[in-house]
């Protein structure tokens, strides 16, 4: 199979062995593979996938039709559409991934959209909904507004009734964030349109006093994303005085169990989004695999509201 | 009445006008208050009571009869033994208390136990169980074992199910930490002990990034003290990858809803715990309300295991 293949920091499209599903795996005939921050930071050597995803083929989610079943897998059927996040190896024209990882295609979706779903929904909902417990009513603020995680969270909390602010450095994306749902605000000085119940950091440790400064009382702070920087002062007595708390978080991590209780969750509180129309997969632009490379300059680019997603 | 007074940072013992129970609240007839290091601080100037309580008289808990009721006061009857913890106001021969504050005291306490005991083990009871959500077979690590929170919570996660390990930097004190059922260490080095699960910081920022280090994947910070300094670096990227959160607690500010179900909590998990006598409030030392000034230095001076509790 022809696989994007990371070599000396370098992008490139190779020829790799298939896999082959193991008990409970499914072999997936890739349509659609969505880049993401992380293919960024794995391919500078900085985060390198989880011990049995190959470490030289990137991509964290994917989306195609069921090829062939391993041993016992018994959720989906040969042909189904499906989709999901994983360990690595999803920019390729097969992939493995354990049945309990995969979630159905909503049929409003084409395979672009499939492609750049599972990785910032998933994301996004886990760091809303599951560690922050967003309720209805409150105010989510988002830090990085207009990129993949920040789209869908926009999207996500909307649809569960929050009032959601979002920062947007770039001027010419703030209208797209705004038809989201959000109030999109220039970073400068958004400490001012608080108190946010929630925030969620997706920019970095610059954010993280004036995010306490702008936390309500018993307010979370979520962080995902440092590109701008990991290390910050914190001052405790303020995280007292909100009676506050702040998590860290990863997905690509995450034991097999975690991970699928992700997709369940998915399945149950996002995919119906999905169907009704409710929410949407911005994709910014389309590469075929063979253009792999000129999707990694585009992503790096940035300045684009939504996914950049390989098709197969 | 007389009542523990601060005036100009002192600490005397004045007159007071007696107070009456409003809707809902009932009139106590104190017979002991422990001693907080928020006493200290409020002292000092630096901790003023909420809106709602008294501001010139200390006090967080308190123990006694119940002397008379307000209109709607249902719970308790007229010479019922209670206890609380109060926004303000413990340290006087007469105390109001909303009776959804009040806890019936259990039959094996004396006084003093009994006034020592609802701040710290509410205290250690939401940190280390409502916020942290501590399990059986966790690993604890208790930053200032000695101190009356640290003692509690020792007890509460022994009590559970839950290893505990205590830094206790008076080493005359470790072997008295023992016996109730941590291991003790010195808080130099103590990161080499873990990993630990939960985290109760009772010292400082100072430890916050060892703290870190000595988190398990998944692990929970819990700060609710931080006399040793407030503000630390944090490197977001270490949360990140342990997918660990810090929380930032007090009790004092919480409206009465909260505060209310946290004495609900603590009637249902850990009154039966006294009850049985399978965990005690330490005393230190009693002095009586007149000898209030002398408690404080007491207090101040630390070294001791145990509450300083002001007998009426």
């Amino acid at each position: 199979m022809r696989a994007v293949t990371i070599r000396d920091k370098g992008i490139s499209v190779e020829e790799h062995p298939d896999p082959t599903p193991g008990a409970g795996e499914v072999l997936v005939r890739v349509r659609a593979a969505g880049l993401n921050g992380a293919d960024m930071m794995q391919r500078r050597g900085l985060y390198p996938a989880p011990p049995g995803s190959p470490q030289d083929i990137p991509g964290l989610e994917l989306a195609g039709e069921v090829q062939a079943l391993g041993e016992g897998a018994t959720r989906f059927a040969l042909g189904d559409r499906v989709m999901a996040i994983t360990g690595g190896g999803g920019q390729a024209e097969l992939a493995v991934v354990h049945e309990r990882q995969l979630m159905p295609v909503p049929a409003l979706l084409d395979w672009p959209q499939a492609g750049g779903l599972p990785e910032v929904f998933t994301t996004a909902h886990d760091a809303i909904f599951t560690q922050a417990g967003l309720r209805p009513g409150e105010r989510l603020l988002v830090q990085g507004g207009a990129g993949g995680v920040g789209t869908a969270a926009i999207q996500l909390a909307r649809a569960a009734g929050a009032q959601v602010t979002a920062t947007v450095r770039n001027e010419s994306l703030r209208e797209d964030v705004r038809a989201l749902g959000a109030q999109a605000l220039d970073p400068e000085g958004f400490a001012e349109h608080g108190p946010f119940d929630v925030v969620l950091e997706l920019v970095g440790a610059p954010n993280l006093a004036d995010n306490l400064a702008a936390l309500a009382t018993g307010g979370r702070i979520v962080v995902i994303g440092v590109s701008a920087g990991a290390k910050s002062e914190i001052n405790l007595l303020a995280l007292m005085g909100k009676r506050a708390r702040i998590h860290g978080s990863t997905l690509r991590a995450r034991p097999l169990e975690e991970k699928a209780l992700t997709a369940r969750l998915l399945e149950r509180e996002v995919l119906p989004l999905f169907q009704a129309g409710a929410v949407k997969v911005p994709v910014a632009q389309t590469f075929p695999l063979e253009r792999a490379a000129d999707a990694y300059e585009c992503f790096a680019a940035g300045g684009k509201l939504g996914k950049i997603v390989l098709t197969v």
